[in-house]
């Protein structure tokens, strides 16, 4: 680390260096362009981020992001509320609002199983999940999960959990993703995708 | 720009989607990550730019950056007090000390002369140096300022004003760069090298 003729500066190159995906030469950068923008967006910055600190709670239902007790899509009155989709994280339903496929409700778990990181039932949001289904009238789960280790042993947990609950269990598509080439996908992948092929219907626009 | 379920979170993306180098996705990512760290990094983040909001001034003799009136360069005792490099920005300054092969001090002009811009000489530090020549017993000045034509611009100005000043004036070396291929070299740059050749002397370790 060099020696800096501020040690404000120098600070700050630290903490904007700790940010993933910059490096030293990044935050210097970043520290430089607020200095010169410091009564523009540096202002605007500093209140973004207190926004984070302060502001942003979790979905009392369903544990995503929220600035209100029930975030925004549990309160949206056009969204389907008998479909739940439960996902890891928060992230995860950034990922799935963008495709704008999905209209029903979310239920972030926090996190996935993983005994080798210590993360059991008790540490992630099932038993809220558990209530909403024998509270509310929800007739399909859809589990949009990684298809890892850690998440297949999620899936399975939740679907023996939920057995005997009158509700549609369902897992999104795994298979060979759109736009990849065949030869370059892995085997599991691609031998996963033959067993569980789809029948093309003619009807269909296929 | 997608929906998301918090106002602050997507007003902080928005706010860190500006620096530079920073796409949406990267934005996204920072501020969850962000918001994971709330107790730790983010204060410290907060604090550090806060920190270049409020603390970080002008040199008031060299016009670096300096948490005080005199910044550390002007104040270290050890340095050489009768050289002066006169570079373009406080950037130049970091690039310089970061090779650790500079021990005089600097004078931060805060641009070069550029009309097509509408820069001119007044809306430099070009008085304050002067000045500082004039009133200090500085012996060398060495222009460390980019080889473009308004760097080229600013050099030849410069010299023309100090003419009469009982001061050796100097430029950095410009050439191929170390690493570098020469058959990828510019023209210029190669030509220049050539006319500019310096001789081996065999008592030097070449």
């Amino acid at each position: 680390m060099p020696q800096y003729s501020s040690r404000h500066l120098e600070y700050a190159i630290r903490t904007i260096g700790q940010l993933p995906g910059i490096g030293r030469k990044s935050a210097l950068r970043i520290a430089l362009f607020l200095l010169k923008n410091k009564s523009t967006l540096l202002p605007e910055l500093i209140e973004g981020l207190d926004g984070i600190r302060l502001n942003i709670q979790n979905c009392k239902a369903c544990h995503n992001l929220s600035d209100t007790d029930l975030c925004s899509i549990c309160n949206d009155r056009s969204r389907q509320k008998n479909i739940i989709c439960v996902v890891e994280s928060e992230r995860d339903v950034i990922a799935i609002e963008d495709t704008g496929q999905y209209h029903g409700l979310y239920h972030v778990l926090g996190g996935i199983i993983s005994p080798i990181d210590g993360v059991g039932p008790k540490d992630l949001h099932i038993e809220s999940l558990v209530e909403r289904i024998g509270q509310q009238n929800i007739s399909e789960l859809i589990k949009a999960i990684s298809p890892t280790i850690e998440g297949e042993t999620t899936i399975f947990y939740l679907t023996k959990l939920l057995k005997d609950h009158q509700v549609k269990i369902s897992i999104i598509a795994r298979g060979v993703a759109f736009g990849g080439e065949l030869e370059y996908a892995d085997g599991v992948t691609l031998g996963r995708s033959i067993v569980a092929r789809t029948n093309i219907e003619l009807t269909e626009s296929a």
